[in-house]
């Protein structure tokens, strides 16, 4: 753990991030109606619909992505426009302000429409990180941990030192998921439960190990010299997130009939078919997979 | 057969009448890319993207649901605002006028999330249509038939005389499924290819009777006294599209943990949580099973 025990006071469950990813909307609206399933912890517990007027309009976003707007040179950017540049500047102010942050911790609620499982998704590889990671694997079935370090993050959740995302798939976007809900639930619960233990310093041992995804790199989907998409992932590669992608496998199948394979070098692939990323034309994220220590 | 025969002259294949069911309209941009596919058949084809706003956005629709808009005192109500009831009456006046229209036989293509299969939906039962979906069924997977019989039928396709709406699932909104993708083209294939041998007068024998699904209702999500959703489809019914609900099947898991159960007589149910039915919160469609006898 790190050298200092610092007690998480202050928790925010954030959803609606991304608006049509109602999963998260709708565990926020149950908190809501059902105060009783977060009461007795030892830590304050805020719940926050984050893109109110995307979920309105049942869209990932209204002008741009939200979650792509938190870098604290965009949140102190006066000439950004439209809504969600707008709408993080105000999260900032009610959580933040990013680097000395209010909250001391944001759970954000996301789905996929790839069968991404549990994924869970870290900023930083600090013990404190590792462990509360750590700790949902070993409680959950399919959890997969992904791990995406910048200087200066973009997410929402980077409002806060620590943090966590969980992104639940597959789901269609709008759509409530029965399973899906349940997880997404579960994966909070155990989220709640490790900043209990924590501050109680009562965790329970950790494994010794973690084995996280580390993205490199993104495959876009194929295209002609004017950015019109000219074919599909291939079934080959379609609902294999997390596996693993080889050279010469077919990655995709142009509508002329042919195939084109991947040419890479060997990596696991995630996000493979992601309908949210069809506005960058992305057709999957690569990975590393690496074991780090658990300090 | 119907006792005169009348060949099919004109063929549109239309897409994107839901701006967000990509797969017909990438499917309608490859007719165009690949003429060659269209080729050799003795009628006419033309091509069609429905809903070029609601394809651009992303979106089902942009203010109303384009395949609701077709009745023909709907087509004649100058007093009906938006987008899609103006080009409801543009699509009528090209492959029109509803009633007397200029092309003779319309395919439109939809997708479901929903794990439909490939789902043939007739407007009619006469031995023409009844025909040609036991000829698609004989040739495929997976397929399943409804029957939707009104008198002024709302959806577009409704504007020709004879018509078939394919409807294949499950995929995301906004996303291209190559299986998905390659059903669709194929029960086209079959479709282009039964007008042809109708026209020929050489149709292979058909089956003696025809197994279709016939809506008598709709099921909408758990809600409470203001209409706020107050529930999930249940994960027992979930994706088991077509298939038997029974009385005292469990059918919703609300959010204070409690089940639903169905209370109506045994029926057939599809497009269970289908995304695109949110907007009017529905949960699944009935119908009965009948057995049609194909003249």
């Amino acid at each position: 753990m790190s050298s200092k025990h610092q007690p998480i006071r202050h928790v925010a469950i954030v959803g609606g991030t991304h608006g049509n990813e109602i999963t998260g909307v709708y565990l926020i609206k149950k908190y809501q109606n059902f105060v009783e399933l977060l009461q007795g912890y030892d830590f304050s517990i805020e719940l926050l619909t984050a893109n109110s007027e995307a979920v309105a309009a049942n869209k990932r976003y209204i002008d741009c992505d939200l979650n792509r707007s938190f870098k604290i040179e965009d949140l102190s950017n006066n000439s950004l426009l439209g809504y969600e540049n707008q709408r993080a500047k105000e999260i900032n102010q009610q959580l933040g302000p990013k680097g000395n942050s209010r909250v001391d911790f944001i759970v954000d609620l996301h789905t996929s429409t790839a069968p991404m499982g549990v994924n869970l998704v870290l900023l930083n590889d600090d013990p404190f990180h590792l462990k509360l990671a750590d700790y949902v694997q070993q409680r959950m079935d399919n959890v997969t941990i992904t791990w995406e370090q910048l200087p200066d993050h973009h997410f929402l959740m980077s409002i806060a030192p620590r943090h966590i995302l969980i992104e639940v798939g597959a789901t269609p976007q709008g759509s409530l998921r029965h399973k899906i809900f349940e997880q997404t639930e579960q994966a909070t619960t155990h989220v709640l439960n490790f900043i209990e233990a924590y501050n109680k310093q009562e965790l329970p041992v950790s494994s010794s190990s973690l084995e996280v995804y580390k993205y490199f790199d993104v495959m876009y989907l194929p295209q002609d010299s004017q950015g019109n998409i000219i074919g599909m992932v291939h079934d080959n590669i379609q609902d294999r997130d997390f596996g693993l992608l080889k050279t010469q496998d077919a990655i995709f199948k142009l509508f002329d009939g042919s195939d084109i394979v991947y040419e890479g070098e060997e990596c696991y692939i995630a996000f493979i078919n992601e309908a949210a990323y069809y506005d960058e034309k992305k057709a999957f994220s690569m990975a590393k997979r690496v074991v780090l220590s658990i300090g």
